[in-house]
């Protein structure tokens, strides 16, 4: 994984054992605390129309960053768990939705969901 | 935000132009296709003890490590439209944390969430 | 609860044990599964814009009566093990709310996440 | 759908448009109001043992419970505006796992996520 994400997922693990909380970490609850998180995210968006959500509001703004950050915590940490390097998954699935989605058969169809990825 | 990150939302931001998907990539609808990947990862957790979940089969870590990449790539697309660095925000976050969570006195301590960041 | 509903939890009940289930269905588990199908319920309309969510094309309802009918099967599978009466619940949230946010004072306003409930 | 369902939706009705709130109230906005709130009944279990879980201290129980309400509110607003009737989706989508899941076959298997639905 890229530095700054090594360096991310060591603080986490320092984190918890200095508080003996590696007990609490298992991938099951992890996976449910990264979805508490984005439910807290979403719940920014909620009632914005889609050109407000380009636009924040500064506190709204400083909220939405604060639960970026939340779920990146939350996920750095259950992928070292996993063992899973995140840049590198992320890359590959992005070399496969490129030959799949082919730009030519799909610009600006919405034709089923438009994915970054499916 | 570290190189690596930046190469990936760099990536994004030429797939979603390659195919003129940029109009469906709001930040409000991207907060939902991240809900909805992480939707897909719970699944793949939910009938596991948390014991299980540290040791995935082969099968399952696979699909696992899939939507872990699903859900990198929607917050990284996110976080870019937003102009949000993850990482600069994580480690903020969790310096935070470090100071909330005096180590004394939480250790091994279930009372509230034990959290990563709250 | 509504005669409709205890129907419906008696059904589930029957259902987990012809097939021995009732060990997989723990509040913890049976959270993540209503946490999974409420994720394809919002992929369903990650896309859409507001506007086109109001008149749903024909298949994409049919998933989605499909979806909100998974939802509702696992809320009243948990509510039951939990020996909660969701329209009680639900009826008391909204006596509430109908205090809290006086008509007068909030109406139209989106000052504050405009809810059903908070 | 049932009287009780049905008096709920009228409720809801009436709640949002005593406060003008119907114009926040598109399909697309509550599923996202939905998810946030079953984000929050996730956060309540997520550093819970399945075992904890099946035997909630009374705090977190009012907790669990009131979040429940919140889903409910949201699911039978989102079913009112679509006209979907939960309670027959919800029995429709059980006849067909009963069909579906052979007790014979699958009794007690975790092959595949053992499913009330799937």
């Amino acid at each position: 994984m890229t530095t700054d994400l090594n360096q991310l997922a060591v603080r986490l693990q320092d984190f918890a054992s200095a508080r003996n909380w590696g007990q609490f970490h298992t991938p099951k609850n992890l996976v449910m605390a990264l979805a508490g998180e984005v439910g807290e995210l979403v719940a920014e968006f909620q009632w914005l129309t889609p050109e407000q959500s380009k636009h924040l509001e500064p506190a709204t703004f400083d909220r939405v960053r604060s639960e970026l950050a939340d779920v990146s915590l939350y996920l750095v940490r259950l992928a070292d768990l996993l063992d899973v390097d995140l840049i590198e998954a992320a890359n590959a699935k992005l070399d496969e939705n490129e030959r799949r989605y082919d730009p030519d058969l799909y610009r600006g169809s919405a034709r089923k969901a438009p994915p970054l990825t499916s």
